[in-house]
């Protein structure tokens, strides 16, 4: 764990006593990187921030993954510049998010890392995004890959770009680098039952993310006032609760 | 209404009965827009279709607004060609959508008339959504106008396109010809308190709009779900049914 050594301790500790700091190793970080810190400031000035720090012991082997909660873009910078993308193929990293479905779960890719995307980056996407879902998502390969469009039909298939995009992917998909599925709509999100994984722009596919997660919270904030507005909806809500606490478990972000 | 007479009336007369044909007048359109039919296509083949036929009927003046659940590339298309846009300024039609929120609703625009905007556009869609906000939803002017964007910080703006829509629209606040607001997040869109305005581009905008449904869609199956596997569940949904036929009501689309 990276960061301030004395906070970071402290908030081990109130988290799980004495004990639980003896098991995790503390690197001091001494910089601490701001969400409106830009990523090329971060990149000259801020080398001994957590990020920079965490990902330098990613590389130098002493550490097998980096996580952070922290501003997206430094991490993605710093990722790119000190891990490096593999060799011959991927020009930016991207971020996934899995996202839950009736249906098992979807792979959305990317979520925010690159907001202005070229057609490359969305195959380098559909291709990464496939990986993982094969990989760590355990998909039966090959998991089906989803254009993020407007329309179902390819005529209608969204922007000038990702129009193009559709004939490269439905390319890959002849030479069976990928399976692709086809167009995917927002509506199929949470459907499920369509691609096992969704390639979309990063500045779409974040604010994908971002309704979602509004949406569900929404529908919660509603049920809550419903709960409070009524004593025979209360008495229900009782019997509900293990039922009510299954979905907020089940519906993770949302 | 428009449409083929026959059919029109037999729906009609399914509905309300024979008193119910009495007051609308159904004037016949032979022609029919398909979903995957390309807007050119119709401008040039469907001139007798029902969307062209009720569009030329308010040019007319024989309608006050035209409704339609069909084709919206088709809609737009026929609707800019018949109808015209407002002269000296306003290039091309968008697509407005009223969405709930915790504190009063949110006009969203553009949902998918327009998926490729120039800085234009977004001008525009900030004009015509600021006056929609004032004038059909009564809003108190002026209305705050929000830009969709992937972090509320200006430096974190998003895309190239949006940190220069940005930059223009804090001019027309500086200007008072609207009310700028600032950066908007998706999480912001159902939380209100934001903007009574949020400016997006018609594909992260149809995006949006699509996932908010499928989201909503996804927290009511979960319940469904789970109100049906235990007795102790479906005891206390009975309890909640007035509460949670309100939550459909007022979630609209959700």
């Amino acid at each position: 764990m990276v960061g301030d050594e004395q906070q970071v301790r402290r908030e081990l500790e109130s988290c799980g006593g004495a004990s639980a700091v003896k098991n995790i190793e503390v690197v001091h970080a001494e910089q601490q990187v701001e969400m409106d810190d830009s990523p090329s400031q971060i990149l000259r000035t801020k080398r001994n921030s957590s990020i920079h720090t965490g990902l330098r012991l990613v590389k130098q082997g002493e550490g097998a993954a980096f996580f952070s909660a922290g501003n997206t873009g430094a991490v993605m910078a710093c990722a790119k510049m000190i891990l490096k993308t593999l060799p011959g193929g991927i020009d930016r990293p991207a971020i996934a998010a899995v996202m839950p479905t009736v249906k098992g779960v979807t792979v959305m890719c990317d979520v925010g890392a690159n907001v202005d995307c070229k057609i490359g980056n969305y195959i380098q996407f559909a291709i990464m995004a496939s990986a993982y879902s094969s990989l760590v998502m355990d998909k039966e390969a090959p998991p089906s890959v989803g254009l993020m469009s407007v329309g179902e039909e390819e005529v209608k298939g969204g922007s000038d770009i990702t129009k193009n995009v559709f004939k490269f992917l439905q390319e890959l998909g002849n030479s069976s680098v990928i399976n692709f599925y086809g167009n995917v709509e927002g509506k199929d999100l949470f459907r499920g039952g369509t691609s096992d994984v969704v390639v979309v722009d990063g500045f779409s596919g974040n604010v994908a993310l971002k309704v979602s997660e509004s949406a569900g919270w929404y529908v919660s904030q509603m049920l809550k006032e419903e709960i409070r507005s009524s004593l025979l909806s209360k008495l229900g809500a009782i019997f509900m609760i293990p039922a009510l606490k299954r979905i907020k478990k089940e519906s993770g972000s949302l």
